[in-house]
């Protein structure tokens, strides 16, 4: 079966504090968006990989692969207003029928294990996403008013999302819905289920300096 | 007004892969249950501080603070077999009108300028916790199935939370129920309302190696 992987790198760097858009941050010396289509690589290299990048970024990414010499092949397209603007650009490259990954550029720890294993759990479930117990207790809000949940009925989500080829291109045929998280929730708006697949504890989306850190211990072990 | 602090350390070292407690694990040189106080005492030295430890982890802690040469006065009481229970034993030492936070242990980057903040608070709403936003997609399970959540409307829920002493003995003389999973459900469990209070986004929990990773590089910036 074919694999694509849809890599989402839109974000500014604006929790980072920084000018640079995070996915660029470097990440024991390399830009953090480098490692993550490493570990895709690194799953199999027959991978397609199709980067997510808004216009006014690219240069910045051509500049960078050259600096790095980073030699991973991979397509560019371009970001749309919304992450499922962007999804659907990067969808239009998967021509093939396939099983089709969508990643957050900013999660750099998955492992190649992880990636294949999800990949080959989506050829039989059709959607399959990994998600974590929540740690903390939580409380929903409405309104003026809150209540405690009982947490061990709460997942978080995280990615890489996988779904057929065929499911995903009618799932992002819809019509934008304001109720769209992630790729899961759109997948989930035409009817269908997802299958829920244990995911990593060091996945974790770099969004702050503090995630950065963190990063970097963990890398260290 | 006086204030006490209810400090709960009643966690094994599971999680952590260690033998010792995670509240005695050392953070920076010095056992992360005395940085926790610490940050009490330099709220405001006057704070009532009370130590729910296990009786079997009491005659550690003594050489601990003995080692550490830890003088800051606090009272020790014994854990109980549910978390319930232990803040119920340090409940009972609480005999004054006053207001009681409730903290974790394990909590030790909270800062003695929020702790003073939230204490003011409660004095004025009776009963306030403190939250963050959610900040990956969480999703509810049901049995075999799972639906996407608008993550806008939920908050994760952190410690000290602050009530007012008459609110929280009533409270604690209820029986205890398997839906209480913090101080707040057994407030509102008496239908009394709880105000949240924006939390510190470095107030993490410190359940597993990475978090001590985490917290050593939050405490070098």
């Amino acid at each position: 079966m074919k694999y694509y992987a849809i890599i989402v790198a839109g974000g500014s760097g604006q929790r980072m504090k920084s000018s640079i858009p995070k996915q660029f941050i470097e990440l024991n010396g390399k830009p953090i968006l480098m490692h993550t289509l490493e570990k895709f690589y690194c799953a199999k290299s027959s991978i397609n990989l199709i980067v997510v990048l808004p216009k006014s970024h690219q240069s910045t990414w051509n500049t960078l692969c050259l600096k790095h010499q980073f030699t991973i092949s991979h397509q560019v397209c371009e970001g749309g207003t919304s992450r499922f603007q962007s999804v659907k650009n990067g969808l239009a490259l998967c021509k093939e029928e396939s099983i089709i990954a969508v990643h957050d550029g900013v999660r750099p720890l998955i492992t190649p294990d992880f990636i294949l294993n999800i990949y080959k759990e989506a050829e039989s479930k059709k959607a399959v996403i990994p998600v974590r117990p929540v740690v903390e207790s939580i409380r929903k809000v409405k309104g003026d008013c809150s209540e405690a949940l009982d947490r061990s009925m709460y997942y978080s989500v995280q990615t890489p999302q996988c779904f057929t080829s065929g499911l995903l291109h009618r799932a992002y045929q819809q019509e934008e819905q304001n109720t769209f998280t992630d790729d899961a929730s759109v997948v989930e708006f035409l009817g269908e289920k997802v299958h829920l697949f244990e995911g990593e504890a060091d996945n974790i989306k770099i969004t702050t300096p503090k995630d950065l850190l963190l990063a970097e211990e963990i890398l260290k072990v």
